[in-house]
This record gives C-alpha cells, sequence and structure tokens, in this order.
C-alpha cells in the first residue's frame, strides 16, 4: 500500500487530493494547519491528521518513507501575494524548501508533485499556452510560484530528487469560498449584480476533483528533470458566462453588469494546452457548467 | 551626507565596499556577522558596527532612512550551495527578501544594490555575455543568485522599489582567503603543483576595489526596472596563465600540472561584457597581472 503526504490537506485542493489517494487505495498523512478533528479528517481520507507547520523536523516525524508527497501547502492566494509578499513567499518558497530539503537528507527515494499554477506562463502567451512556453510571471503570486519551481527543477537536477510540476488553471467546486464563484453567489445574495472587468477576459475552468486525479498520475511521472503539465481543459470560457450562468441557477433573473474597465494585473485571457496531461492518461470528466450547476447547489443549501 | 548601509560589511566584498562608500563621503552603517572590534570596523570605513543578522526587525533599527542598502551578505560560496543548498538559500535568497521587505514597509525611497554573480548566466552563453543573455544557471549557487534577482525585480515592479542588480565576475584581491588563487599559493608552500581541471577554462578577472567602485554606481542607478549590470572586464585568462604567474611571484620555479578532466558544473568559458557599465561612468582600473604581484606580496608578507 503506497503512503502519500499531503501538505496542506486542509484546503481545497488539498483535501480533494487526500480523498483521491485514499480511494485509489493509499494510505493518507495530513500535515497543515485548519481545524479538523481526526473524523473530519477520515472523511476526506486521511488516515493520520498531523496539525503542524510544514518544516524539516515535522516532516521528519511524519512522512519518513512516504512514496510521495504532494505538496499542496501555500497561500493559493494572488490577492495575499500583492498585499503580504514576504508571507505568501514563505509559504509557497519557504515550505516547499523545506520539502525539498527533507526528501535530499532524509527520504531520497520520495517523489515530490508541485501544484504550481498558470500564472507562471505571465502575460499574453499564446492560448492555449503549452508547456514549454517561456515562464515569465508578472504578478507576485506567478513570480512566487515559478520560484518555487526553481527550486524543485534544481534539486531535482543536482540532488536528483524525483518532482512533477503540476500547473493548475483556474480551480472550481463545491465548497470554494473564494475567488469568482464564491464572490457572485455572495453578491447575488444581497441583490449586487456589479461586477470589476469587462466580463470578456477568459478562463480556463478546471473541477477540483479533476486536478486532484491529476495531481496522484503525476506523483507516478515524477522524474530526474521534474516535468511539467498543465491542469486544464485547453477552452476558454469568459466570465461573464460563467457568472451569468450561476446567477440563473441561483434563480435570478438577473444579468451581471461589468464596470468596463480592466483590471491591472487581470489577464485578458487564460488558458492552457492539456495535451501533456492527455499523454499521462489524464482527461478533464466534468464541464463547468455541470460545476454551476453543482456549486449553485451546494451554495444554496450550505453556505447562505 | 548620504547614509549606505552595507549588509555582509565583514565579507570581502562588503569591506571593500565600505571603505569605498567611506572614502566617496558617505556615512557608512555595516550589518553583518564577524569578529571585528568597533576600531577594526572604522579601518573598513564603518561608522557603526552592528553584528547581527539581516532581518526586518534588524533593518529597521538600524537602517531607516538610509540612502541605499548595498546588500552583499550571502555566502557567496559555491561549494556551500551544493552541500547545504538551504543554508545557501537561506542566506542568498531569504536575507534579500528580508531587505526588501524592509524597504518595501518601512523605507520606500532606500534604494537596493543586489551584487549578484555571472553564474546566472548558466553554462554555454556567448562569450563576453551581455546582460540581456537569457539566464538559466544549472548550479544551485547559480540558481539561488537567479531567485534573489527574481524576487528583487518583483518588487521593484510590483511595489515601486528602486534596484540595480551588479552580476559579479571573478573577484580577487589582497586578503581573499578563498578560491583558486588562495588555493594556489597555501599549495604551492607545501609544494604541490597539482590542480584539478584542463587550466585552459577562463575566467574574468575583476579586482575587489573596482567591484566596490561599481557597487557605490549602481546605487544611483537604481531604478523600478531594475537594470542589471555586468561587474566584468570582458577579457578572458585562463586558469593556467594565473596560476603560473602566481607561481611565478611567490618565487618558485615550477608550473602548475593541470589533472587535464573537466570539473562537472566550472564553465569552459566565463566573461562578461562590460560595456552597460562603462556607460555608466565604470572602467576596470587594475588588471590581473597587478593583482597577482600584490596578491603573493601579500601572501607572503602576512597568510603564512
Amino acid at each position: 500500500m503506497d503512503t502519500i503526504v499531503v501538505t496542506g490537506a486542509h484546503g481545497f485542493i488539498g483535501r480533494h487530493t487526500a480523498l483521491e489517494a485514499m480511494t485509489r487505495g493509499a494510505r493518507v498523512i495530513g500535515i497543515g494547519h485548519g481545524d479538523w478533528s481526526d473524523d473530519e479528517a477520515r472523511r476526506w481520507g486521511i488516515a493520520d491528521w498531523r496539525r503542524c507547520d510544514v518544516t524539516l523536523e515535522t516532516l521528519t516525524q511524519h512522512a519518513e518513507s512516504a512514496n510521495a508527497i504532494i505538496h499542496c501547502a501555500g497561500s493559493g492566494s494572488a490577492g495575499l501575494a500583492l498585499s503580504k509578499p514576504a508571507q505568501d513567499f514563505a509559504r509557497s518558497v519557504g515550505t516547499t524548501v523545506e520539502v525539498l530539503e527533507f526528501i535530499r537528507t532524509r527520504s531520497p527515494q520520495t517523489a515530490l508533485v508541485y501544484p504550481s499554477s498558470g500564472a507562471v506562463y505571465g502575460p499574453s502567451p499564446s492560448i492555449p499556452t503549452g508547456e514549454d512556453t517561456a515562464l515569465n510571471p508578472i504578478s507576485p503570486y506567478g513570480v512566487h510560484k515559478k520560484v518555487a519551481e526553481d527550486m524543485v527543477r534544481s534539486y531535482a537536477r543536482s540532488f536528483g530528487i524525483r518532482a512533477a510540476l503540476v500547473r493548475v488553471f483556474s480551480v472550481y467546486g463545491a465548497g470554494l469560498r473564494k475567488q469568482l464563484w464564491w464572490d457572485a453567489c455572495q453578491k447575488a445574495m444581497v441583490d449586487d449584480f456589479r461586477f470589476m472587468g469587462t466580463g470578456t477576459e477568459t478562463r480556463d475552468w478546471v473541477a477540483v476533483e479533476d486536478v486532484a486525479a491529476l495531481m496522484l498520475i503525476a506523483g507516478h511521472r515524477a522524474a530526474t528533470d521534474a516535468p511539467s503539465v498543465n491542469c486544464a481543459t485547453g477552452l476558454e470560457t469568459s466570465v461573464r458566462d460563467v457568472v451569468a450562468a450561476l446567477l440563473a441557477e441561483l434563480g435570478t433573473d438577473r444579468e451581471p453588469c461589468f464596470s468596463g474597465e480592466r483590471r491591472p494585473g487581470d489577464p485578458e485571457r487564460y488558458a492552457g494546452d492539456p495535451s501533456r496531461a492527455v499523454t499521462w492518461g489524464w482527461r478533464p470528466k466534468r464541464t463547468w457548467r455541470t460545476g454551476v450547476f453543482e456549486y449553485a447547489r451546494w451554495f444554496l443549501a450550505s453556505a447562505t
């Protein structure tokens, strides 16, 4: 039986990754912060829940002899990276160096999967963006993700660590209490239908269950050349289309109204080419339209 | 009177930078580690010597209202980066983020000069290498320097910090008790004339006094686009030529003998194009031949 360590297992991608790993037969150890009882952790597939920082010491205590570490710890917030860059850097890059150092010095057989972001490509790449595109991030969030990738590649090359980098595009799913879908539902509850931006910005929406599946696949593709793979559908959907569909599912008859001003740092188009992931045996099983239906159901049932 | 903070002021480039700043009329605050009395620090131009880590807190105590911080703290050792990568990362990148965070949150008028390395270009660039060459470092040392550069550029772009990056090539000077010149002199003392490598590897030797001068010039070129500049002569000199000249100055009649094997990670050719520094008003004033003469004098007088 494989042992999989998921850091940041309380987070949105982390908990779904833990559940997917358990479903595939692994014993899952979760490390991170978050207010969970052992029972709650077990419902997400986590056999051992260790509430602590991700450091060389805690990994030595809890992660020894793991087949893979899926390092989901980190802020996952472009806003935090802009308002508190040093804190985001510590969470994204600092913890990644701790994981790398643990594998280098204590557990060299352990593979590393690092959830990166499509933000590493930066503004205006060709769409859909392939993995071999030059990395030119502009936002602090994208820079920190790229720096973490650089460190993973460096340890892989210089110290023989096996790793894989999964560049996640716009993730969605029931339970996600932040970002566009959440904000749109929250606003609709108070009859606010005004949104920033043009509404014509495109995003590549990928379901969290599909993200989790690719994390597990990537664990088996980890190698000393640290391959990167897009976690994306290749499809562009406008912000307006998604918000309008959400509002309709919530039962309003209103259309969203956009300010029309481009938001600085917000990409106009954003979509990843999933061809490499497909060659790895992955395929996104869900569409954003089904996702909108389920998200609105979840929101109305539990989030209000 | 300008106030210049030099971190890592006890180090080789740091102390020469402090002395150069004082000579140009600045009040110099030195921060870092090293066993110095106040008198010794003053001989290197340092009015206030603060023996402490480089952190947001210590900078807030000692660096407020500085015109510039020249951040010389860091390991400066490719060997350490390979044997203790996390420690080198903390020293190179971690302290740089502390300095950036200090300027962003406490002292936005302060300019930053970051001493980077020609190692950021990686193997096999065109020679002499210009600043616009793609950065493709392979060694952990080069990767960490590039990551520190990336963080400086990110803070400059996103938070309006004024910075300049000085990519130093192969530095030499009396007092440097490590690297090729030191090793050659040490070996000669015990009649060992064997060296690793082919001897045909080229290096671009730049005197520490010239490096210090460019650090001060760069402080006046710091801008929110974080310009980078090579600190180099553009001239290639073989390792064999330098070692042979050193041995001759030491009074031996022996020629160095090289193993003939390429050392992995050791670049075959290494030289930087100094054109941009020249447009900034800098010019290397010393040649390696004079340097060898002075180094051998210093070594025979004080280092044995």
